[in-house]
């Protein structure tokens, strides 16, 4: 469903957490979390424990993990969840210093794409966008970016 | 160490995985394995049945992990891993069809390059190097593909 006065924010990051338990269970393994969405943001939590690696860093693929979930996040806030789902095309990450904490990942769209890429999807069935994400570590400090191409699909 | 008349292939990939379950559990967690590796090749696997998503496709990280993984298996086979490790910069996967059974990724690097790579860690204690991997379903149908960044760097 898409956000409305019917679903608050809070709820719709308990649905979305609870349904990538069941949906992507190997990405809720590595731990990442939606922690905050609304229309054109989201935010998620990728944990240190469970992903440091040899180096005492966070492991590559679960800061992947957590920045590629947003827009799967992103479209289903946005777009009619019964009617649409997402998908991922492609997508570039580059990494900028160990992660040594737990980390945040954001991405924004701004009204006007969400807007265009609603329409396209209701009139097409189908509709693409790209999402960049910043991840940032405990102190604040970037970590790693993203660049994402999605679709998002008629079921 | 570098591969040579003193430990054969299998030899290499026990130890290689042996090492991944120490030092990348949450990699080892989502099933990435290499099966094969020499010096300029390297090949792993992911498995479907524990990356399964809400598509019935494999999980989009999974594919990543599989295919970031083969930079690090080329340059523990290439250089001295008691004196160097690598790491990843930047890492682009391209989704080219839903992966639906067992997965293997493929890279290679020919023997120049190596020897160049080789050649400049040894000389300033770090060398940097791309990496593009193919990732094929059980049919082998390709089903992404991935250009990767990575340093090997003196301990």
């Amino acid at each position: 469903m898409a956000v409305d006065e019917t679903v608050d924010g809070d709820a719709l990051v308990q649905m979305f957490n609870a349904g990538l338990a069941h949906a992507v269970p190997a990405m809720y393994g590595l731990g990442v979390r939606l922690v905050e969405v609304a229309s054109g943001r989201a935010v998620g939590t990728v944990p240190m424990d469970t992903n440091r690696n040899h180096f005492g860093g966070m492991y590559a693929g679960a800061l992947f993990a957590v920045a590629e979930m947003l827009g799967g996040a992103v479209a289903l806030a946005s777009c009619d969840a019964s009617r649409f789902y997402p998908t991922v095309k492609d997508m570039q990450i580059n990494y900028r210093r160990p992660a040594m904490s737990d980390v945040r990942a954001i991405a924004e769209l701004d009204e006007a794409t969400i807007e265009a890429i609603v329409r396209q999807a209701e009139a097409t069935g189908k509709a693409e966008f790209t999402l960049d994400a910043v991840l940032t570590d405990a102190s604040g400090t970037t970590v790693a970016t993203t660049h994402g191409t999605y679709q998002v699909r008629a079921r």
